[in-house]
């Protein structure tokens, strides 16, 4: 469908200046402004402006050019502000509380975790303790000025609300961390699947061994969040139909089979073969060929990848014209946080107008 | 991520002539161009060139407004030019082959089916056939002008390969249907869903029972297509691990259980735990909280939902904060070859300057 504006002169100016924005934070190396023009398509003149703005917001910075065979003069390079401003990535878990800021190149400035079982815990005292945790990380994090940030939540959440977070026994709870601190929420199995995805990998679903059972699911490089941002509950897939019952009431779920505990009870290989099965249908349903073992299936892939495999290709349909591929995460535990911290990176470059006129958190 | 293209004036006008042609075919009656230009935003003499552009394709129309009480003068309105142009739909499936004419306001002009098997028919001769029938049905929609077509196919498909089609036999088949035909192709299960879009339906699930199960899975408007438009395998979906052998070689599928022949022998309550199960496994997945019973469900709807719902219920994660809802296609096993008709109109309506331009098809 159309959009229901018409493009005006200031779209258009915001879009170019996202556009410019866009180009130095996917170049290798530092651009000239005559670079930035001739990339885009603007004149030098717009070009020109548009950098003025970038470097008054303190979104890039300009650094020295080697001299040009040609002209002999010195020329100067436009490129992201590392170590100027920042994102911070929060996280509530079942055994964990971490902070994250990271720069505008997604760099890691500063990483908190706090160890210790959250299950029963009074949810005021732990938003409590995060806050006192988010505070810190911010201030270790300095001279890097963070300008907004992000809470993953191991839950369904509508609002600022967190509806039902099983595994934490927590119900309907308001996620407030008190005076200027208002981060965006989501599911961490959304934000860990987003710090998984590389300028190879665009296209893939990030499964989270945890106490339960997380994933993210990545088309085109954006996170599929479904119509509430509840998408990716693989968890709950039943494997057996009159199966044991799982922490949600219902029989049979991946979670009983393949969740961190079943895990340590029965081993990897029926949570393999459970695994696989669920995956298998995943795949057919979403139509992506590439699963990323996360969490604590990142550390025993070896043992689990024989038997998800065996089942994709007998499951999934199309496994006989395109072979599934399944690869090992890279941030392990840290995924969720780190994704939090970059999301807001990423809101930043590409949309700067807003970080100009109202400093969005 | 930001477009790699400034934007140009050229696209605002091309954007702002699929904004006006939208806005008209949205609107409940005639628009006058003032209105055309107080609801978009743009100048009166903007929307009027626009209007001059859209008449002259033959995509709208002008009709008699009724004089205004202020100011006693005839008014001119502006509508989609019904009976005008349109598009051609077409269907190969396992039982039938089916063509259909819509004009520009989505309405049915000409509907042909041709009943018959085509399981293990030569390919080229189905094709002929098929030609055969949407050349006919093109004739008989006269004075509609068919603008561009669309084939719905049972399988999956690269370019414009039919790779695999399980419940065809088929395997690597060219898709071609000779001079000025060069439909666009896609999954019958994604046109189908399209069929199923209304403005108060917009995010869901259409399942579809036939000898396969099809799945079209539609987010705010959008047909989901996955990576290579291979999403929605349902009928494949492991419901018993070592279950009955399927048509595609796996053990247990959905397809053993509720497909059209499974029921005929089996009877419906067995389908309807089944598809149940399945049904809640993709609503975790995909975070959408419709499911719309199309093709023989349809028809059976009575049978099956009691069973889905017992299902839905106890396996859908969020079913405590939100009840998932079961509803009744529209369309019936027409709702592919329609869908496909459709979305060349959607693609008309959507980027009116590629029919102007090139006459696309």
């Amino acid at each position: 469908m159309t959009d229901a504006k018409p493009a005006r002169q200031r779209s258009l100016r915001d879009h170019n200046l996202a556009l410019a924005l866009g180009l130095v934070s996917t170049a290798s190396s530092p651009l000239s402004r005559a670079r930035i023009a001739a990339l885009s398509g603007l004149t030098r003149a717009t070009a020109s402006a548009l950098v003025e703005e970038l470097l008054e917001a303190g979104l890039v910075c300009e650094v020295a050019l080697p001299r040009t065979a040609r002209s002999g003069r010195p020329a100067t390079g436009i490129a992201l502000s590392a170590g100027g401003l920042g994102g911070l990535g929060l996280e509530i878990n079942v055994d964990y509380l971490a902070a994250t800021v990271v720069d505008l190149t997604g760099a890691v400035v500063e990483q908190v975790v706090a160890e210790g079982d959250q299950r029963g815990r009074d949810p005021v005292e732990v938003l409590a303790a995060l806050r006192s945790l988010a505070l810190a990380t911010q201030k270790a994090a300095r001279p890097v000025r963070v300008v907004g940030a992000a809470l993953a939540l191991p839950g369904l959440l509508r609002d600022r609300r967190l509806l039902l977070a099983p595994n934490l026994g927590w119900r309907d709870v308001d996620i407030r961390l008190g005076r200027g601190l208002e981060p965006a929420l989501d599911n961490e199995a959304n934000y860990a699947a987003l710090a998984e995805v590389t300028t190879v990998r665009q296209s893939f679903v990030h499964v989270s061994g945890e106490i339960g059972i997380g994933m993210g699911i990545v088309v085109a490089g954006n996170v599929y969040r479904g119509t509430r941002g509840w998408s990716g509950e693989i968890g709950h897939l039943t494997v057996e139909h009159d199966g044991p019952r799982c922490s949600c009431g219902a029989r049979g779920c991946l979670e009983v089979f393949a969740g961190q505990e079943a895990i340590a009870r029965h081993g990897a290989e029926r949570a393999g073969t459970a695994l696989g099965t669920a995956l298998a249908g995943v795949l057919n349903v979403l139509d992506l060929n590439t699963v990323v073992l996360g969490g604590c299936y990142a550390g025993m892939a070896s043992a689990l990848i024989p038997a998800i495999q065996h089942e994709l290709r007998d499951r999934v349909l199309w496994a006989g014209l395109e072979a599934p591929v399944v690869e090992v995460a890279v941030h392990g535990r840290s995924a969720a946080v780190l994704g939090a911290a970059r999301s807001v990176v990423t809101r930043v470059l590409s949309s700067p107008r807003d970080l100009i006129v109202t400093g969005f958190r």
